[in-house]
């Protein structure tokens, strides 16, 4: 519990999104005060919860997985059947009362459903309504079907990622869906300034297409300023030399030298005799001799540790970096001196997990509520936006909540 | 020029960044109706206007890199001298009559100047204050220097990122440098959310080491919780198959499907009799007979040209994907249909750059100014700040704008 005010104090986000980027931005704005209605579908519940995890693994965590946990604090749950109208019907009733919508459904499922921005806009006018998309809600690939690893290939990340003698190779995380997380939160936070200041909501949307495009924003200018598409070049790249992994006795370490004074300093603090050489000197010999330098540095790099490289290179202000694994990345004291670990009780087990993305001073993030079961919080939410009792049982009775033994299921 | 209000119509942003992420963080701030005065030395200007260009290509487009006209439209420049007292008196100037700060400096370099967020602050209290950090204000590596690169290596992704028999890759993109771009747009616009609510500004800030965490988020929560730490697996990874690039007759694909309903579509709609095949059927047997499948549906793709994979896949609902190289990628018809690709005239040239990440529909993105030259700006700046002319003519002669020729320069 924070005793500090967050940034989203009072603000509701009835959020039906699934998977990574969705929940993921829904995260956040929980982290930051607002209160995360998550609505899930009552038998399976979000597919995230049991993603990347083997049987024995989710029995061990308690049923779900890592990546469910690591997106999905700090929300209530609701389970609901959008698959029968007694399901939609409170969900439109919720959103009437919320102030943030959002959904990653495929372009006309919402509006399906008498959930699109339409059909809400009409019962609550202040509401801002996001959409996460995988193309996008127009355009010839609107109804195509796609995940990180589909635009990391459609978007040229993975023509550039790899060594130019393989094929090439994806980008190891899901960037471009986290990445459209945080475009979410951006929306989202900038359309509830918008509507501070006028006092209407509004639709805001990205897409897994918007999120590659401005990750690879300088690639695509520089093809359509200049006609140049880059290739695979391992950790190097075209800009200078050295700026690219090197072997140290105990692994590897990145080194970055772009200018000529920094490369003077950079051979200077590993090895003068060998690399502080006159032909090595100016940026753009370098660039012609890449061969001859890397040659040259690896020769020196191996001979010393990742740790000496690093305290020599850091010492004079050379870019330095470990190449480090996942446990030594995850448990480096850095970044938790930076807040960027939370750590909370779920069903009496502590989870650990990644902080926010960003910090703010006044109203820091903080973690309120562990990530919840499926339907945990049902009775809850529907108390809070003024359900009765019989209404409830109405509802429940025409299978909101999940279908009732024995009962008819509408065709969908 | 957009005749619709923008969602930060009327406010002012100092930005004292270089080089990608703070840019790219302001030039969307400017793209949704902020006022963006970016504040460059004045010999030179931002590092990022000769990113990534030959001495000649440099020369063909006008003296300044596709990747600086690729992060700062829709800003003002002004050449301010912070090397000297009198330009660091105009940014203070400044900076007390704006609504938001940003900086990517080395932590204690603003204070240092007196630009610090206790100095500004006393000044303005309703200032956002931004600051853009390499590994964040405190902890062991606070006065480490980083990019891109190094937080790749440092955070694990590049571990991650390759083929299995080979040394890591790195990420094509500097994912983790544009990813932190949205945190700072993110946090931004939860504070000015906030300080309308309230009136008082506050600090924030992120750093390349947050955004690589948050990117990295659900590897790391998968190694604290079971103590994974995952390899390098090409295009492939651990949670399906099929889930990868395979070979087409003129180029790859990607193909995913994950669970058995799609396989099954895949599987007939590629070719059933040599992949409807029982032992392939259920998704626990492809993991385990993971270089079967991948060999028998390498075998059938390969016959098929990339065109006819996916429009069969797409037909039946499987995420397929071409794996396009920049030009394809960057003239893929479907970004400019979502608006994600923006044009405008420069110097009498036509420029063409990736729009915003996401999109608003009551307050669209707009380009409303071409990306400036070093101090383009200056006089307008200062100008509508209320310098008057004999001030300005002070500070220029206390070197402010840039050194005066003869005057002595200030020891740093």
């Amino acid at each position: 519990m924070s005793p500090r005010p967050g940034a989203l104090d009072g603000i509701r986000v009835l959020d039906f999104s699934r998977v990574f980027a969705g929940p993921d931005s829904t995260q956040i704005l929980g982290d930051f005060g607002a209160d995360v209605i998550k609505v899930e579908e009552p038998t399976r519940g979000d597919d995230a919860r049991y993603f990347g995890a083997t049987q024995d693994e989710l029995a061990a965590f308690g049923g779900i997985s890592p990546s469910f946990l690591a997106f999905n604090r700090n929300k209530l749950s609701l389970a609901l059947d959008l698959g029968c109208e007694a399901g939609r019907s409170v969900a439109r009733r919720i959103a009437a009362n919320v102030d943030v919508v959002l959904n990653n459904f495929r372009p006309g499922a919402m509006a399906k459903w008498g959930l699109g921005y339409d059909d809400l806009k009409a019962l609550n006018p202040r509401l801002v309504y996001a959409t996460f998309y995988a193309y996008g809600a127009e355009g010839p690939l609107a109804d195509f079907g796609a995940n990180d690893l589909a635009l990391q290939a459609h978007s040229g990340l993975m023509s550039i990622t790899g060594d130019a003698d393989r094929p090439p190779v994806r980008c190891g995380t899901a960037a471009i869906d986290l990445h459209a997380s945080l475009g979410l939160v951006s929306a989202i936070s900038l359309a509830l300034f918008h509507r501070e200041r006028t006092g209407v909501g509004q639709e805001v949307d990205t897409s897994l297409l918007l999120s590659s495009a401005h990750l690879m924003n300088y690639f695509y200018a520089d093809y359509w300023i200049s006609g140049n598409t880059h290739g695979r070049m391992g950790t190097a790249n075209h800009l200078s030399v050295p700026n690219q992994a090197f072997p140290a006795s105990d692994g590897m370490v990145i080194i970055i030298a772009p200018n000529d004074e920094m490369w003077l300093r950079c051979a200077r603090a590993l090895d003068a005799a060998a690399l502080d050489r006159p032909e090595f000197l100016h940026s753009s010999a370098r660039l012609s001799r890449r061969h001859e330098v890397v040659a040259a540095l690896s020769a020196v790099t191996s001979r010393l540790s990742c740790a000496e490289i690093v305290a020599r290179l850091g010492a004079v202000k050379v870019n330095v970096a470990k190449v480090n694994d996942i446990g030594e990345a995850a448990d480096h004291p850095q970044l938790a001196a930076v807040g960027g670990v939370v750590s909370y009780e779920r069903h009496g087990k502590r989870i650990k997990a990644v902080g926010s993305p960003f910090r703010m001073a006044a109203t820091p993030g903080s973690v309120r509520r562990p990530a919840p079961e499926i339907g945990e919080h049902t009775d809850e939410v529907l108390a809070q936006f003024g359900l009765s009792e019989a209404e409830i049982a109405d509802y429940r009775q025409g299978g909101a909540f999940g279908r009732i033994a024995g009962a008819p299921r509408e065709p969908s």
